[in-house]
């Protein structure tokens, strides 16, 4: 067991009903918020009359930034820094699914500082204060609700890229399951595989001495592949929603990787990233194609983990060797009954682009298990093809 | 699942060399501390001499108050609260087990407050503002270091309860397993046993749709039957001792309980209790006994729990009746094995003591999955006999 700082102040209110709450918690402390939305869904789903409802009464003011992107992009996060600088906003609110969160960190970061808010993503500064935020999740995948990351991408750079700081925790966080009745079949398969990867992404990292983890781990995995059927099955299953939110959030709150090396490897999400970047892909679906890619890649550093994997998760008593592949395989077959793509021919990328994909995903080093280099990352993409 | 709020803002330092950082922590913000601490068991390890170094390197003047007791008594919260208040104190530094960190929560109540501590306890009034306080922690049971209960003896009333609130939340805890290589096999069992129960307490408090959780518990007592023995066997194995320790932090820090009815049963902690008030029973030792009573008290109550419980952790394969009943025999078995007493007798109590125990017990309403009155109360007691 490594060495690890635990830290998670982000107090969540979850349960039906919660998101009326949210003018009195926000108004507790201020009296002009930026409200930072994305496309629409909040609305349909009544989330966005609640909360507005909810500010009105308790008298807190607001100003409205829509339209926030599934990957989001760094100049609608300063777009909303321009509209709190001008109308002298004291915190965010913001109500949506990761992206709408990730980029609400973004401007919480940039709306104290001068410089461009890219220098944080860039590593040029770091944060010296931050504009507190509160969240209401709609969606459960990331758990950006619930930790301090924020992915973004550059559209003029072409990179997505990830900034970590303890800043950047929501202030408070309203998690309302039954919200989320209307998350399509699709968004939910999308935003559970986010999850389930999450979980792996820290579980194979190489890191010894932590059964204990791997047991939470082993359980949150099982857990999701129950869960995630159950909630498409039927929609408005309070208590499917209830923990595939709350199984969600813990897969990337700090309870997993505490006592591991840093937050996990997360190889395959840095190259799903570079799906999304080229192809737009959802993060979820890139992570279908890129995981068990990569699992299958590094296998061999790994053969304990892989093989309890394999056990433990799928049950698989064929001996070490073959029980990791068969882990693997079980691992795919499970995104495939969700409908999801498991090669990259399956988003219609080509052949001929795997060199450029590999080019752009080795700008940075990356990898934990297995330090990736071009040529490794190449190979991945080509057996992921 | 029920709605919750889940809040948990202690930042945790975790693992080798960390008790050197404390004076560099506490010295950010305070520079006149107290030291509270307990019978002489910080010396000997080495950790008081660690943190009192460092807090002088970084230029924090403290004074101190030790002997607290390992069932901790209010007049010695009084008598620190007394130091603090004449030598004008900042902050408060704890070191050592769940007594001492119960114990300076209450300090930290107290300090801030005119009236008598108590009466936070007796919930004559709410706690307004508490004085910020650090933990050191030297032994893994309560999880006082990770949460914000405090468990107090009034000797002058005979009575054993708790405060919980969130104002009570360590602002840091500093948590290096290789000081508790020194704890010996005894206290080592008694806390984990301690942790075990933390974990039975709120998965058999009847909440339903709470599979995820059951899960996870399911996993903490797996692992910490693991856990127990091996750093038993091995006090200097660092893996086991880190693991134990940051289980049974996991046991009572909110994780186990989102979504569950409160933060669990607790019948079996109130009747043990009253075995440490009359009988200044050690804390493991008066669950060990208590826990399995209760749970056969209780278990047509939830069947459905007890028999999961059976099957998952013990690996039972008969039917659900008998199964259920296998799971509990399998705890007391596994609790003997560490040498700990299951029966009232084993510890010197006469029979003619148990309506005096019932007594004490029901003067308030404890339980959650059945409540229990006084003659429920005396038959588990009989039953524990």
């Amino acid at each position: 067991m490594r060495n690890f700082i635990y830290y998670n102040p982000t107090k969540v209110y979850f349960g039906t009903g919660v998101n009326s709450q949210v003018g009195e918690i926000v108004g507790g402390e201020f009296k002009k918020v930026l409200l930072l939305c994305g496309g629409g869904s909040a609305r349909a789903s009544g989330v966005y009359d609640d909360v507005t409802a909810s500010l009105r009464a308790a008298g807190v003011d607001f100003r409205e930034c829509a339209g926030v992107k599934p990957n989001p992009v760094v100049s609608k996060i300063e777009e909303a820094i321009g509209i709190i600088k001008r109308e002298g906003l004291e915190a965010i609110v913001a109500i949506g699914g990761g992206s709408v969160i990730d980029s609400a960190k973004g401007v919480s970061a940039g709306a104290c500082y001068d410089g461009d808010v890219w220098d944080f993503y860039a590593r040029k500064t770091k944060i010296a204060r931050a504009m507190p935020f509160f969240a209401v999740a709609t969606l459960s995948a990331t758990a950006s609700e619930m930790n301090c990351t924020s992915v973004i991408i550059n559209e003029a750079l072409g990179v997505k890229t990830g900034l970590t700081d303890n800043a950047l925790f929501p202030r408070a966080t309203f998690l309302d399951p039954s919200a989320q009745f209307s998350v399509s079949a699709r968004q939910t398969a999308d935003g559970g595989i986010d999850a389930i990867c999450h979980v792996m992404e820290t579980y194979f990292d190489g890191t010894t001495g932590v059964e204990l983890l791997m047991e939470y781990a082993e359980g949150l995995v099982r857990s999701l592949m129950e869960l995630i059927p159950a909630a498409i099955r039927n929609p408005r299953d309070y208590d499917a929603r209830a923990q595939l939110a709350w199984a969600s959030a813990s897969a990337l709150n700090g309870t997993t990787w505490a006592g591991h090396s840093g937050r996990g490897d997360f190889a395959s999400h840095a190259m799903g990233h570079t799906l999304s970047v080229k192809y737009d892909t959802v993060h979820g679906e890139s992570l279908s194609i890129m995981m068990p890619a990569w699992m299958e890649y590094v296998r061999a550093d790994n053969e304990y983990a892989f093989t309890r994997f394999a056990r433990k998760v799928f049950g698989v008593i064929s001996p070490d060797d073959e029980a990791s592949r068969g882990g693997i395989a079980g691992m795919r077959e499970f995104f495939k009954s969700l409908g999801a793509p498991t090669r990259l021919r399956d988003i219609g990328v080509s052949k001929e682009d795997l060199p450029e994909l590999a080019d752009m995903t080795a700008r940075v080093p990356i990898g934990v298990l297995r330090k990736l280099g071009r040529e490794d990352i190449l190979q991945i993409y080509r057996a992921a093809f």
